[in-house]
């Protein structure tokens, strides 16, 4: 029987082996988001792209090594995409995860993110608000888990404090840095960084912990010198290029409850 | 009588409002403006939103503080969410304004700009070659002042120095940095600050002023240090989120020429 | 008979000359790069404007000094956009560059990068896996060279080393810095730079060399103090803005090799 996992060890591992292997990360992902998704992608030595073209993102998908779909844009030429990227995926057996973007604002963009969870997404990252809407719970209690099992995927809420379910293990993050809220698309950036953690390490579980926590980490360093907000932005993708498996060991901060 | 306006307690007031708020502010802003944009809100506080989705655009500005029409990209889905989102705020009484980016380069542009100031927004704000093309007329002289009386709206004519007018009063602010004309942007993002500002404050006269002595300040504040450009759009993120009332008033540099 | 050229003079009067006249460029750029690529337009002091739209896009071009087509971004709007701005800078005589970005990942973006070679740019810049779809050689030898003769152009081949022909002669730029390959857009915001140069050099090869060196230039001194891929795009564009005849000089790394 193993013993009980460490998720520094891991976190470490998935960051190693992003910068040695440089996996493609394609992003369908919303306009306000995408240069900073690309620029944190490739600090940490994945590589991005964006295109939602019906001539060739079949092609993107098929090179790819794992796909994140963020709904922020929600028109229809990317509602088209999505159909042509998951079905490339699915195809190749690429890694796929959902990031629905302000589902809690638009019913429409709400219910398509229903559909998308029947596609069988590795994992499905959103906040709390953004839960409520696709499962109709609010987060108390175990509604992520049981959301996780009956759909077959791991929920990663993300917030103050980060909770991952599979439907079965359970853990909170407590990694993180206030100014993270206050720098647009910084969601949708983790969400693209586990994308690259997905393409690299087979066990999604893991991929998602430590995708969560360096992300979180980065954050903290980042947030050491900052001035406000803007420095802040431009000190994580530093800080994420630079990061550590000694940075990441003495910050992590993951809390078992399964 | 009240006595003449503080208006660097007005503009504390405002910005302070925004920080305890949170205003939504639905920007309908070009693409190449967006993240820009949706930084500097988030800086001050306030929550942006950015879709064009016809699916869906109704439900956010219905549930947005305030809107804006920035013309920067001029394709035919933002057109068409421009007709459903003005709808929208009319019918949730809603404040809006517009800011007709490049009209001086397109006579498509300018025309559709014409339309718009017909549909009653709050605030103009523009340059000077903007201002020509919307008006027919230059900025010399009273030409704003006119403008604001006969369309019932208040004229924020960015420049050097800036003028707004709203057909009777007449100011002029001398706040900003040389820099600021060296970002791309940044007058875009000063618009949605002033969403902001209206969202929080009644009078739109007082929230005009505010957002662009703010706006203008935070420049200065970031001009002290910014090696260049670069640094510089940075450090006016960092500023804004910063502002407070003593930085203002010291600063605050508004002449009432009414 | 004139003797050997002065890179270093002819970058230094280029960049002189764009804070001078303020050319114009308009870019057809993807939507990754577009605020990357105006910031650094605008820190040379370059004017950039970005539309894509039908009903406008051909008074853009008209007034504008160069035109930069750039393939990042492959929709349906873009490609009518490319048809019409390539009217405009035929009938108006405006100088244009071709940038192919991910060709080799998307036969159709090659096929239509191929049919856009046809169209006389006057420099195609690209780096090695693209210049290998559009041409089908690799870059070994002197494909570049052929390439370049045959269709009348300026192959300027991007990497860790520059390679610029236009035929007959061939140079090599050794100037950049490493963290240039991990900021977003670098390559896209680059191509524009040649733009503005090709809007104030008549002579292409010399426009193309001041705005390859000076760029790579602007990198040696932004990695000289970046901690990172995000205080390097950062500095780059302060450097950009900063740039003097002696650091030019100091730096120039340019290998005639005709």
């Amino acid at each position: 029987m193993p013993g009980p996992v460490d998720y520094a060890d891991s976190a470490i591992e998935v960051i190693l082996r992003i910068r040695e292997h440089a996996p493609r990360v394609h992003c369908i992902t919303n306009t306000v988001a995408q240069q900073f998704t690309a620029n944190v992608l490739l600090a940490v030595g994945a590589v991005p792209s964006m295109t939602i073209s019906p001539l060739e993102i079949g092609n993107f998908v098929a090179g790819a090594d794992a796909l994140l779909v963020n709904l922020g844009t929600f028109d229809a030429e990317r509602r088209a995409a999505i159909e042509t990227a998951l079905g490339a995926a699915a195809e190749h057996g690429r890694p796929w995860l959902l990031d629905p973007v302000f589902i809690e604002r638009s019913p429409a963009r709400a219910e398509f993110a229903r559909g998308l969870v029947g596609r069988s997404p590795v994992v499905v990252r959103l906040n709390a608000a953004e839960f409520a809407a696709l499962s109709g719970n609010d987060q108390a209690g175990d509604a992520p888990a049981r959301f996780a099992k009956t759909h077959g995927t791991i929920v990663a809420l993300t917030g103050r404090v980060d909770l991952v379910s599979d439907g079965v293990r359970r853990v909170k993050i407590a990694n993180g840095d206030p100014l993270m809220g206050q720098v647009t698309a910084m969601g949708c950036a983790g969400s693209a960084l586990l994308g690259a953690a997905l393409a690299v390490e087979r066990d999604p579980w893991l991929a998602t912990i430590a995708a969560l926590t360096a992300f979180g980490i980065a954050g903290e360093v980042a947030g050491r010198d900052a001035a406000g907000p803007g420095s802040f932005a431009v000190a994580i993708i530093d800080a994420l290029h630079g990061l550590d498996g000694a940075t990441l060991r003495a910050h992590l901060k993951v809390h078992d409850e399964s």
